[in-house]
């Protein structure tokens, strides 16, 4: 039974000043950074501010690419051929990994953001284009995805370490994947319910469902957020109960 | 007496397969290209397409970083903070390095772009950002200048090496600036004259003046272009020009 | 039978100084210019610049609105949410309504661009946002679309004129789509062959599909392209036989 | 002596879900709003949803043009070409009207954003660009201006009205110009301060400066920021004070 856990969380996403999350509040909580490259959000200025800041916080940074759009903070699909898709991930891994080590750190892993995180859950093109992008950076660098996606099974067979992650404050339906925002158990408000979310990962690396159906989900990550007021105390109130149980925030590299 | 000279050409410009230069002619011709970045021009996928057709004809690669302006490819100044277009530097570096290690190649010196080229000739913020963006990425990187400007002394004190480069086609006033565009003398189009200019690079790295000034620019590399049918015409005549008089292209590395 | 064809071409889509296709000379052969609005091409100095060319040549102006992806050319589909896409859209028009007013034209129809043209014709969400679009500028303007699609049916529903068009050197399925570009037919470049569709669309509204059948697509409109110095001089060679067949190229207006 | 005074602020700056003010808070308060047009913030159907929201305040509506730089809000001068300036100012005037016109309202004045409304302070050609852009769409929109600047002239010379602004938290230098961000007396915070600074506008049209000299700047509007909590409130307990007064808010038109 493990007695640590890898917290992860979206960061590095400012644009011009205008912040989406408290980045300097959750850098003093999570083990892992999912860095913002300027494809959804963030410009390479405020990045690298991250970066420093999580260097001097010992947080482990993943690049967090995404499709070009940030007109649509990178929320939408779109249809890349998949040639063009496989170099823009290499792109993106390539510039933040640059701002990364001129400030003190490096990617260690790669996160998906949003539409493309989403759409390689079952795209084969797209997760395939995805995994050929990081090889092509390193084939020495995990990806962190969604259980049991085709994006999992293409990862492996091309010899990538796979870390499975949980949501912290996402309803599971019994066959592992997310409720859909747009039905009632989507979102988990209350902070205990939260707290044995991530206690149940921690220990056991599974989910309880809506339905109350145990899967394991072999997670070895747990997402949590930021973006708001109440996300950070949400989150907080998670890293304190963590600490109650002598479960110690840790970097899953 | 050098009998060799470094032919440089802004490459990788195509965006959304709309191209701007002819990469393939340019790349039998030319030692070094300046590779677009995405900045100002170029998509990843075609980028990477300049960069392995670089690699397959053993043309030495440079980063063409840019302001971040591509509705004006990069033609117009950005006032930008220095911190900001550091890092902004960087990241064209990093990403651009990524494509070129994946293609069998890397970048092996930087060349700015556009307005960004120009506006470091005279702004001291800027040439700084930028050599700062630079030495960030590798201090070992050469930076390809304008002679007589402001940014070859901050890289020289900063322990860059500079390469000065000669345009092939250009009219230079006595002083060793540019003839501005809006002047009858600004670009040469006599095929004969262009052959002189590169020919007298390579003998004594000095250009002569509109007024029939000799002027010692001490330049390593010239730029030549590719962006219409006549200028690649044009080029291919300098390069057969040159090997008439026994002068091999090849790069300042 | 028909004494009169419109031709239309997409016209204003140079960016940065670096055209796409040659609109001076497309402006003196076309009745209709598709006028790019910036969305997955053109610049709003250089589409000023094409809006009052075409008032100078009377040249029938439309909007060519698209994807808002300039990286791809409008050639990507994005999962837009469906009021979005229709503020996007009533965005581009009422932009380039103000340029034309300026240059002495206006907008009189639109044609939507690239994917979004080809989403349309099968993708019932989008379809119905492009018409809420149109019809929040003015419930007056026709639209130019494919034949046979669903974006024809919700449009007449909706009560604006539907256009429709063929293209002047595509191969045509007897079912009345477009030979795909993977296959061998799919594009015509014999001149003849394209007199002789412009030809038959002018007398009749309808098209011959590679297996020989005759199809009536109804269309009032010829799409002709400007994109590359061989389609220029196609176009050329469709027009004059035109004129020596007694055929006005006129509005459909 | 004036008893009612316009209260303007920067709206519609909301992308992709992502607000940067509150824009519902502020319609209750203000009587004018400069509408965010995409160029440095904003995205089609979230202004749409800030205009729609001001067509039911009952706010009037201004355009809110700026330089195409997003990743900097607005905040860099950008060198255009005069020409490319007009003509970015009219398509952004002309999408916003269109936008406007679908929900209820209509581009009453137009004012200037960010470093565009600063360079115009004192750069004659970018001055006269905009007032050109803004004559194209119509000669009757009025013109939010800093006063004592090179644009009032310019825009008075050519027949334009001048809707001169005070700031509603802002140091001012004896000499009208406003104290730099970098010197300690650049913001004023004091909620009984500010209120004093509006009820002057409002009786006066003058402001005091941080030495106490009175200077008449002619101003007709106020602006009131909402883009954070406390600016929000800030506005609240100004327009308190305002009621308290007997002093109605209400637009210059």
């Amino acid at each position: 039974m493990s007695t640590t856990i890898d917290l992860n969380a979206d960061l590095g996403e400012t644009t011009a000043g205008n912040p989406v999350a408290d980045d300097a509040a959750m850098l003093e909580m999570v083990s892992s950074a999912n860095v913002a490259t300027g494809f959804h959000a963030g410009d390479p200025h405020s990045i690298a501010g991250t970066l420093a800041a999580a260097a001097r916080a010992g947080v482990v940074v993943g690049a967090h690419p995404a499709y070009n759009d940030p007109a649509a903070f990178g929320r939408r699909f779109v249809d890349y051929a998949p040639a063009e898709l496989a170099d823009e991930v290499l792109y993106q891994i390539g510039a933040l990994d640059a701002l990364a080590r001129a400030n003190g750190t490096q990617v260690r892993y790669v996160k998906p953001h949003g539409a493309l995180y989403n759409t390689i859950v079952h795209h084969e093109a797209h997760a395939r284009a995805v995994i050929d992008g990081i090889k092509a950076f390193s084939p020495d660098l995990p990806v962190m995805l969604l259980p049991g996606g085709v994006a999992v099974d293409i990862a492996e067979r091309a010899g990538l370490r796979v870390v499975r992650e949980a949501f912290a404050d996402r309803g599971y339906n019994p066959d592992g994947t997310l409720v859909s925002r747009r039905e009632p158990n989507a979102v988990m408000h209350d902070p205990e319910a939260v707290a044995r979310r991530v206690l149940q990962v921690a220990a056991t690396g599974s989910v309880t469902a809506v339905d109350g159906t145990e899967i394991n989900v072999e997670a070895e990550s747990v997402c949590v957020h930021g973006d708001s007021p109440g996300a950070v105390e949400l989150t907080r109130s998670v890293v304190a109960r963590l600490g109650d149980e002598g479960i110690e925030i840790r970097s899953f590299l």
